[in-house]
């Protein structure tokens, strides 16, 4: 079947602007090149196409390979997935200077076993290796981490969706408010582990998709309050280095004495390194051997070439300075958006902003998709949001940041549609 | 603390010749080139540091890295991990051709879900994205295969660990013998069945470590007998493109009318890839919905890149030629096996023998790696094999298999050690 691109349908023909794989050469579709202006396409079809996808990515954003894959051309910019470009470029530098003889070392041996690749974490992490899990992506470790507590699972609500698709057993759900800029009130949550008696208690900080930070002190102190109440407390730290210039806080020194404790972290987000797929678990050494018992060799070479590069001091200096700078222009975008027409932006530590709009999220991410090659997040299907007006925009370099504001200033300029307030109905929630 | 080599301590920094990681300027170990002389170590201190590498790798081999990080330079060939060097080759060839730009996109997007990446699966497996389960290394999808089986798991022994490890319930195992060559007798195995009513049989063909193939039109009308009698027969294939010049031959096609088949598949050892972790089951759509549910995005991004080489017709050529002249020197080198002093060397259709030797396999696969560089794997921990006298010898390119039979010629030419044949207590085996 004729295809409107390179025929290997691969995840390289599929990125933006991208539409042949060069490692291919025997398909003849010409390359064109990213930097071309943006496909215009009516925003009808791109609506209609983006459903579809969505459809089919269940409670996920569609990749934007799918999306490149169904609409070839249109995603320009990326502020969907949540991810520091700065830190990706420091990433690519050190990847291109790997030499030919050592990729190939690489690609042809096993990786190392669970203990290998925690021991190359331990001095990033900041603990030893029989604390850590090294995971194919956070949403591994998470999947482990649930699998094998069937118990209760108590979860603020709106959050990251792989905790509630991967509950093993029944889910005890905590609103969080827009009236209270989605703010996790630890006394609420406190008095809800005394009425249900939970195993697990979640809680990500800075949460997805509205960036609340909880306070570190009050943190620390429902975790020390609820030993010997439930099995475990598992704190996500995914999006802990965005929020400030300061040195990211964590409670991975804790786990040493609280043994319910289980910090989660991700690479991909502060990194930059998605397709790596490289996260990972703290806990107590002996809730780590049961971890690892569901996997072997988990990690590819190149997630154990970048924990090795984790150990390099010169890689590290340059990572603070590309996290600093994201910081910053991170800081500019919310100011921005601050100012945008009927909109509210909610405060966020993450290195992404929750919109409230004046109107449907899936109207002005599909303008915003189809006339500027912006791609949002609409987040009509996040379980917790009581309405279909929540946007998400992540903050990606500076000249892209200007080009998302410039887009949303287009698309929200144009009268409200007449199309009423739709209240999604919510699951009962306790 | 210093360290023979590069302080990050990564994979890279700890392949066969190699102890410095370009990616990291600012180590100043020097950098040592990987075709140097064997490094000549003495074979006790080598057997006592495999001992214990050997004892922190459970029942698997400790990695090449895992090797260099303790004995620096001591491996010269890896004659232990099951892998067609021919076809790595031909993956770098592509992997270093792709663009700067394209390499980035790959690491800082998310890889697709899994229904996209069986999709790019489906044309090389010759089945329906709905029917594969694209995974992590097959070890992923066997563990997801285990995970929701608990009842009784059919396994015959010897054979791979991981089948035994990832059990969630009680095992039968059926014995296999040397005096049989190892061969499984299905009518016996069915014999179990009938017997034991088992959840999961569980058929590895060519199995490992022995390379016994099943026929396979008896195993297919073994297949359809137990059809009712048991949820799931797992048909591990990943050894199949060794034993033969003709196409290799799977079962997929059968799982459209058989709903308890179950095929898996590695790619790592057919295109020698291990390092980029990719395998895949093949079931019924309903089973596979169910696998699905376990992970998100847990391909990377360079496994995502190699799936879309494989409709690449060009590669698939490329490939193909690589698979037939490992195929010649794989015979090659069993047919020289054959001629050791004091070797039995079992009929093998996989692209590694196993050895019985006239003393024990630690004693050869130590002076093997000590004073030749050759490493090799000793069978002594391997469930099913009755005494410590197994060594499995891995095939690789023409020239390393010469060195390896070299190794093995000057080692048994040693008079046979004194020490008795030590016999290893089996668990009761049905």
């Amino acid at each position: 079947m004729p295809s409107p691109f390179c025929h290997c349908q691969c995840k390289m023909c599929r990125v933006p602007g991208v539409r042949h794989c060069s490692a291919h050469p025997s398909c003849g579709v010409p390359v064109v090149h990213s930097q071309q202006a943006p496909r215009r396409v009516d925003e009808r079809s791109v609506g209609r196409a983006l459903g579809r996808l969505k459809a089919a990515s269940g409670t996920h954003s569609p990749s934007v390979s799918d999306i490149e894959r169904a609409l070839p051309g249109v995603v320009q910019i990326d502020a969907c997935f949540l991810s520091n470009p700065y830190a990706t470029t420091e990433v690519m530098k050190r990847l291109r200077a790997i030499s030919a003889q050592r990729l190939e070392q690489m690609v042809c041996h096993y990786p190392s076993q669970a203990a290998g690749t925690a021991a190359l974490l331990a001095s990033y992490v900041g603990i030893g290796a029989d604390h850590i899990l090294a995971a194919n992506g956070a949403c591994e470790a998470i999947h482990a981490l649930l699998a094998d507590a069937p118990g209760p699972l108590l979860l603020s609500l709106p959050t990251f969706s792989a905790y509630y698709e991967f509950a093993a057993g029944p889910l005890i759900t905590h609103q969080l408010r827009p009236q209270d800029e989605f703010r996790l009130d630890l006394s609420r949550l406190e008095a809800l582990v005394a009425r249900h008696a939970p195993e697990t208690v979640v809680i990500i900080t800075p949460n997805n998709p509205d960036g609340g930070l909880v306070d570190r002190s009050a943190l620390i102190e429902f975790v020390r309050r609820v030993q010997g109440r439930v099995r475990q407390v598992i704190v996500d730290e995914s999006f802990s280095h965005f929020g400030s210039e300061a040195t990211p806080q964590t409670l991975t020194p804790l786990v040493r004495e609280l043994e319910h404790l289980v910090v989660v972290n991700s690479l991909s987000k502060s990194h930059g390194i998605a397709g790596l797929r490289l996260g990972y678990a703290v806990a107590n050494p002996a809730r780590i051997r049961e971890l690892r018992g569901s996997s072997l060799w988990n990690l590819n070479a190149f997630a154990e070439w970048f924990c090795g590069l984790l150990n390099d001091p010169g890689y590290l200096d340059a990572y603070e300075r590309a996290r600093l700078r994201y910081h910053r222009t991170t800081q500019q975008l919310f100011a921005a958006l601050h100012e945008l027409p009927g909109v509210t932006a909610f405060p966020s530590a993450a290195n992404f902003a929750l919109l409230e709009l004046d109107r449907p999220a899936g109207d002005v991410a599909g303008a915003l998709l189809a006339r500027h090659g912006v791609y949002t997040r609409d987040c009509a299907d996040k379980r917790g949001l009581s309405s279909d007006h929540y946007l998400r925009i992540a903050a990606r370099s500076q000249p892209e940041n200007d080009r998302i504001l410039t887009a949303l200033h287009d698309v929200l300029a144009a009268p409200q549609p007449t199309r009423t307030h739709r209240r999604i109905p919510q699951p009962a929630a306790a």
